[in-house]
């Protein structure tokens, strides 16, 4: 096993199972009365986290300390980075300090990878720019696969702006070498020039998505983006591209639905849709913090040691 | 016992009974050399705190560690609330990552209310709005009742801003289920409609409070309120309500003093009188930290399990 | 062993060379697999962090973890101090609820010193104002005497705005205590008054001072202190102050370089010479968790228990 996790599609698909077969024994550990584990004791795991967030932070941390690792969080603000200090220098005088692993969000792509040419430490991604999120793209194989019972065959559409999502990067890579079909569904000024590459469906309506898939995984818009003249108006979004309940029933399927959230009800998702049956989104959350203790414990290199 | 502590107006005197006793035994292992217990092991809390605070949030997270919770803390700022996501959301994604109880401080009444009707995690309310701060009207109990010996019969006068209030309202439900007098004094104006149906005395200047009470409970005055109309100048605050030695010492009798903090010296409450012989007011801190560990203790359902 | 630790100025050769002895040993519990020791289990420190930090705030951070202490994070902003409340009632009131220990960092030269008027637990200062960084100078003295076998007569030169460093003056300090020789080098106006009584060597041109010295500890330079009108131009320092390999190469002989961080690379330090032959930086901040550790177990009373 590789030491950094910086992306799934550095990842072999026995390494995927891996991960996830090990997350499926954490979860049991997470079910028991007190659901910790010895495992990383006396390890110590920087959390370097340069962008907002909550659920990623939070789910990360409750994995170390379900673990029983010593964890330290750093942001970006409140730091000598407001001084002017290199990431280079900043990770180097934290690995000095001795800690063991360090888990990164960054807004730079490629920001995980230039850690580990810094320092010894194993580096899990968390988040780089528009490049990938592969414990959020793990999260979301655990979760369809506890549902669908296999991945091999299942029609997995990726809905919403494909070019800024590095969501959808690690559904791609994931969701493909663990033998699932992927579609990329988006407006045409959203999908990015490396569409034609990744061998996958495209749709440029949902309907037709819905019509195609067995699950859908509906991204995050950001509102902020409409400002860049590459993105449609709200309304005209939601129309084409909006996950309602009248286009599910108009396709006469069941369709899977799963989210990385925060999600905008009414937006990309309609309002009740997300607490519906039709929705996965909180088991993802669920098995984000056992995925998390998987990456964790594997890349720790406490396995290879005992 | 109740999973939640909403506010005390919800609370039999039997429950706030229990609480005061555990709090009084969990006193007794802060004044350990390794003052920690095992109860909480594993269990995992998580401290929402939306509105700015020092010595509530530092207090629930010492009485957090010192049971061997673990915890995680959330602050509204750089979090997915900023994204615009939902309170209702926010909260079920964290309670879908398996926590055990959520301590929440919000600039809305009703807040933690509603969480109970998100999700199913034990919700303790650590100030909402100007509904309640129970855990604050618990350890003004906890430290009048020490002091005096008993509630039953001792005659309390809250004085300050009733109207903006919850640690008055917390200490008014509280005082009177435990048999306690209760006088509110301040300006007219910063009475509200509901004061009637209280039933309690209302004193218009903190001389005749004084004369008629055993103890003050003095409220911290929101020196940002000035702007609104309803409050006098300062200086005519401080001459009608501050509460000095020399209105004390006309009062020829000892008179217990209470301050939820952080005092503004000088205007509500005399600079030295804070540090007098009168005061409890460090007390009300010390015991703070073992109320808490008995609320988080009887709500976390694990006294029911033994 | 007295309790708080203020500066380096107040300690005796003999409290030094216990702390970096101790030092010394938990630098090799450190290097064990799981590197901890239930030293402090059941002691609470708070860190009260009134001005910006990365690496000292991390480092107390993990110090503290190691020892198994119970830690609690304090920073000015989201507090009660943006509510008006003084540094006496915060500090008091948080003694109120049972800590053991607090390590502070403040803006205002003598706050540490403060505290201990207003509290019974331990100080431990983490810089304040140009005063003394206490714990800096101690991971200073601790790395130069394991390069340099001994501190006796070693030559130490500080380089830079000696007049706003507080790390300056632990180093002075310290360094005498141990025996060593210490020069100053930097502007004439960035030379405080009382560096005659300091009985220092005092170069006007670093090039003299790498002629003179055995160690360069060189400073950061404040950037937005250029404003003051006391500061040359950073191209103007940089030639005079700036350590480079050919002022080294000149002095044909080595030089060992230290530096507190984070550091401007080319400015202060040429930009490769922070990570070549020359440089223990990086294992300045290495025996900083170490020395941490030393200063906190001992200032916290356990030894004499024992």
């Amino acid at each position: 096993m590789q030491p950094h996790l910086l992306g799934l599609e550095y990842c072999s698909e026995e390494e995927i199972n891996t991960i996830l077969k090990t997350a499926h024994s954490f979860k049991e550990v997470l079910s028991r009365p007190i659901p910790k584990v010895p495992t990383l004791r006396g390890k110590t795991i920087v959390n370097l986290f340069f962008e907002n967030s909550t659920r990623t932070r939070i789910s990360f941390e409750l994995a170390e300390k379900r673990l029983s690792a010593d964890t330290v969080n750093f942001s970006a603000s409140g730091s000598s980075v407001s001084k002017g200090e290199t990431l280079k220098d900043t990770i180097r005088n934290i690995e000095a300090m001795n800690i063991d692993m360090v888990v990164i969000r960054h807004g730079a792509a490629g920001a995980p990878y230039f850690l580990t040419q810094c320092i010894e430490a194993s580096v899990i991604n968390a988040g780089d720019g528009y490049h990938e999120h592969p414990t959020q793209g793990l999260l979301d194989l655990m979760t369809l696969q506890e549902k669908m019972g296999t991945l091999k065959g299942a029609k997995v559409a990726v809905v919403g702006d494909i070019l800024h999502s590095r969501v959808a990067r690690s559904n791609i890579y994931g969701l493909q070498k663990m033998g699932a079909e992927v579609a990329l569904c988006g407006p045409r000024t959203l999908m990015p020039a490396e569409v034609e590459q990744w061998g996958t469906e495209i749709f440029y309506d949902v309907r037709d998505a819905i019509e195609w898939a067995d699950a859908l995984n509906v991204l995050r818009i950001q509102m902020e983006r409409q400002k860049t003249g590459l993105f449609p108006s709200l309304r005209e979004y939601t129309l084409k591209f909006g996950v309602t309940r009248e286009k599910l029933e108009a396709a006469k399927k069941d369709v899977i639905i799963m989210h990385p959230g925060p999600i905008n009800r009414g937006v990309e998702l309609e309002h009740d849709l997300a607490d519906s049956e039709f929705s996965i989104i909180l088991n993802q959350v669920t098995n984000g913090v056992a995925v998390r203790m998987a990456v964790l414990y594997l890349k720790s290199g406490i396995a290879e040691d005992n």
